[in-house]
């Protein structure tokens, strides 16, 4: 897969060989000077890198506080990550894994302090094995969204997986580690990994589930093992760096449809809410359904109105209006997907229909979706053949994701606000100055919470000049994680300020209101301590216990004591 | 509840006031004494029991091991919980915490050594909250069965719950810690907890998810919290004492339908996993799908047939195929059930009945089972009454913990083999001398790995003289919890003797061809090293870090190094 952010080192760039001592070299204190040398025996040469172009690269960010690595590894194996561990800890230096440092508006690449070492596992790709009679795939942390779903394409019709909207290019461990979700039965990553191999800090590896015993027949399709389960210590936290998972993957199903639909009032998103809630709970949604407002929408089908509005406010109501008009989006818009036979399918499509009939359900099903291109194409040169393109155009996208298939047109959304950019395309949002930074509460599954949770988020939007795109996605029967977003140009230092700001204000704001973040910035942990008893005490001896020497991550999901 | 293997002590049974110095007590060693003292002030005097009859009482076990307990301790809150490890700590005595003591089969209320002090939370039985519209109850250990499903048919008719078939008695929370599963679409109980309150074994309490902040609005709709998970920590481990938890609910759906299907041959038992994963891989049924062999079923349908064996051997194939056709039981019987509106429940018939066409589905729904009896009552006296009568006397009680009802009638199995006993009714094990031990591997949901299964199993069984029990449950979409037990007589010593040697030979066999148990028995810990690496090294760290005196049931899940 190309991995633009992270290419390979020139050889100029690279370390020299151990106890060599030229100049970069011998400008560094000496215990990362010896342990350069020990990594580039442990790695490669070519595979320890601390030349400014490198760390620039790996510290730049979507965020208002880039930090530095000292070096940048990418170990190839289990083995070498276990030495980079070991050779941290006998130097005293710490390192910071990441999957593919795709982890966008939560901190990217970056470290949550300088002086931390990046461990880049993007060459540990290897996909071990798919298993095509129990559905599942062993991975490393390396292998890009796109990448497995074209491996099951190629070699696994009959497979697919769960995507996110964070394009090809990102990791499927890191994601699921970080506890992300996307939009199909599987929306929710965590639950559907199965036995992790872990290097722990000191250089140990770690099977969870059953998979420490070697012959375990089923390490890979039942994830609790027997004794304590440890899996749980090993998403957001510093405990472990992950080197392999088991990721559940689902059979084609026989039947597909995507169904759309979309509110015309602010108001509506209540009922909306407790419309959806039994159908989840009853288990005939069996997806992730995503509700989200008018901006993020049309965050992600074109650039910013920036004739339309003052610099520092928010867009007006009238403009929202009307962007919502052009571009037939309504302040709220839903979707998700039903899969079964085609008899459950149509069964359930009813119970849909009745249930969002305010809302005129679409249903979209790979028929009709062919069916709408070959009229597209037929009626070209007419206004119904062009409203057909547009519509498919704008449906495509979110329909691929519901689909399972990674697509890198949702990253739209996080270059919104950049000034002077060629929207023609989607952009990684480290190449063009993106701003974003996430606010990302958990919410219960009900019309009061969700509303309560927008009477705080948009005021403090608009206060800061902000436009609140909002997302709300039922990731189980019964909890939403709604995810909000400023967008803006990282180079434009006041509106990087308010963004701090703003998240500062809506971190504060909600977690004062019993809404806490399904997941934070890598250097935004100190917050997570506020109002929390024995927790974060208990996580801190686990840590002394599995790391005392601080080797991995320090400070990532550890909030500082007082 | 009704609780009867616990019964309150007697006033002349308890512990005298602290500091007295009355004969029980004075022959205690004296460190012992002062715990007890320091205890009856925590709990109060009558809460505090170390007679023989209470001893005795609880030594009792199904196994082979019984242990008997220094005293027994019956807190009735979370404080008080705290209270009695951080005393149990001081005097460096250790505590063994049971929810009803209804392990049956695990060790029963016995702790893994003698000389543990009982934590009966019995007593701590508050339904703490039920939230209707998102569908949870959160819950105390002592809380049963029986009780939660009382409490929601009487206040809260549109919630219903899974239920296991250790019936109505048995503690709810207790179930869900050691990983135990029912019939349900919530069928994987541990899945469908919420938040954990712990008495770590300092006393202090933790807890998981959101819980930590004492005003998460998401604690009990969101497992996973931010930051590392630590639920898993507390489930099949020594670490902590749960004192509360969260409790997944199902609405009641607006239909339901249970299905039973057999089959004739032995043979068939591959071709049914095999139609039966494609079927919850699709998300097409939603249950845990049970598949019990014919001495599993008719272990819960009459008294062993003593008059057609010979001791010391299992039956023969001739009796089988008799008592089959007199018990219209087939050598596989299945069953399940598929919820949702009319018109999805009628698609996904369709495709179950597609499925398993071969060995003919039976559905049953509510309607078609109050037919049923009323037309038993109005043909009571010919042929065909007699015979509804007995199919439905038959189906009821699966059809009750397919709807989430517990049981008692599932119970009678465990007695099969106890000599002269009354039949007419289903015993408390514990109470008639049944001897009742489990071999539990976990299964890849192939029929391959079901057929490879059985044919460890049954040899092992015959070899050692008893007939194999075997259920395969479809606990999660790609994997089978395979429970097999022997039922035999505790007082017949050579049986029990047999019983203890067929275990070790099932459990080193398994093992050996990658089986591993999903849960073992309270005195069974040491085994499960015995092939592993790295895991039980960090399962130990972890107990020496969060329990260095080992206050908290010693040898639990925690197997005794080399």
């Amino acid at each position: 897969m190309a991995d633009n952010a992270h290419m390979p080192a020139d050889a100029e760039h690279a370390v020299p060989p151990p106890r060599s001592a030229r100049a970069p070299v011998s400008a560094e204190p000496p215990r990362l000077r010896d342990a350069l040398a020990a990594w580039a025996e442990a790695v490669g040469v070519d595979h320890v890198q601390f030349d400014d172009n490198t760390v620039e690269r790996y510290a730049r960010t979507t965020g208002p506080k880039p930090t530095r690595p000292l070096a940048v590894l990418t170990p190839a194996s289990t083995q070498q990550v276990q030495r980079v561990v070991q050779i941290a800890g006998r130097f005293g230096l710490s390192v910071y894994p990441i999957s593919r440092g795709r982890n966008w508006g939560y901190g990217d690449a970056c470290a949550p302090t300088d002086g931390q070492v990046i461990v880049d596992l993007r060459r540990m790709g290897r996909i071990v094995e798919v298993n095509a009679e129990l559905a599942y795939a062993v991975i490393e942390p390396g292998v890009t969204q796109g990448q497995l779903y074209e491996h099951l394409r190629e070699h696994h019709a009959g497979l697919c997986m769960d995507a996110t909207g964070a394009g090809p290019d990102a990791s499927v461990v890191g994601n699921a580690l970080e506890r992300g979700f996307g939009h199909t039965r599987y929306g929710d990553h965590v639950r559907h990994t199965c036995g992790l191999e872990v290097v722990l800090p000191d250089g140990r590896v770690l099977n969870t589930g059953f998979g420490h015993y070697g012959d375990a027949r089923a390490a890979r399709v039942y994830a609790y093992g027997v004794g304590p389960m440890l899996d749980g210590l090993f998403s957001q936290s510093n405990l472990g760096i992950v080197t392999r998972m088991g990721v559940w993957l689902m059979p084609e199903p026989e039947a597909f449809c995507a169904f759309f639909f979309r509110a015309g009032r602010d108001a509506d998103l209540s009922d909306i809410i407790d419309r959806l809630r039994p159908l989840r709970l009853q288990g005939l949604i069996q997806t992730a359904v995503h509700v989200a407002n008018d901006l993020r929408v049309l965050s992600s089908r074109g650039p910013y109105p920036w004739d339309r509005t003052e610099v520092g406010k928010p867009l007006s109501d009238d403009v929202r209006v009307g962007l919502r008009r052009e571009h037939r989006v309504g302040v709220w818009n839903g979707c998700g997907a039903i899969t079964g036979t085609r008899a459950t399918v149509a069964a359930t499509r009813k119970a849909v229909r009745r249930a969002l009939r305010p809302y005129g359900v679409l249903f979209l099903d790979d028929r009709r979706m062919a069916q709408a291109k070959r009229a597209q194409r037929a009626l070209r040169a007419t206004g119904v053949g062009r409203w057909l393109g547009e519509t498919i155009d704008l449906a495509e996208p979110v329909y691929d994701v519901l689909r399972g298939r990674p697509s890198r047109e949702h990253l739209r959304g996080a270059a919104w606000r950049v000034r002077g950019l060629d929207t023609s395309q989607p952009h990684d949002p480290l190449n063009v100055h993106a701003g974003l930074m996430w606010t990302s509460p958990v919410v219960p599954a009900t019309g009061h919470d969700a509303r309560r949770v927008m009477d705080i988020v948009e005021p403090i939007y608009a206060e800061h000049g902000f436009d609140a795109l909002v997302t709300f996605t039922m990731i189980n029967e019964r909890a939403m994680c709604c995810v909000t977003n400023m967008a803006f140009d990282i180079r434009e230092a006041a509106e990087a300020s308010r963004a701090s700001a703003c998240h500062e204000a809506l971190s504060t704001a909600l977690r004062e209101a019993g809404y806490h973040p399904y997941r934070v910035a890598a250097g935004a942990a100190d917050a997570l301590a506020e109002g929390s008893a024995v927790f974060w005490d208990v996580v801190k001896d686990l840590k002394t216990t599995l790391d005392p020497g601080g080797v991995i991550a320090p400070g990532r999901y550890e909030p500082r004591g007082e």
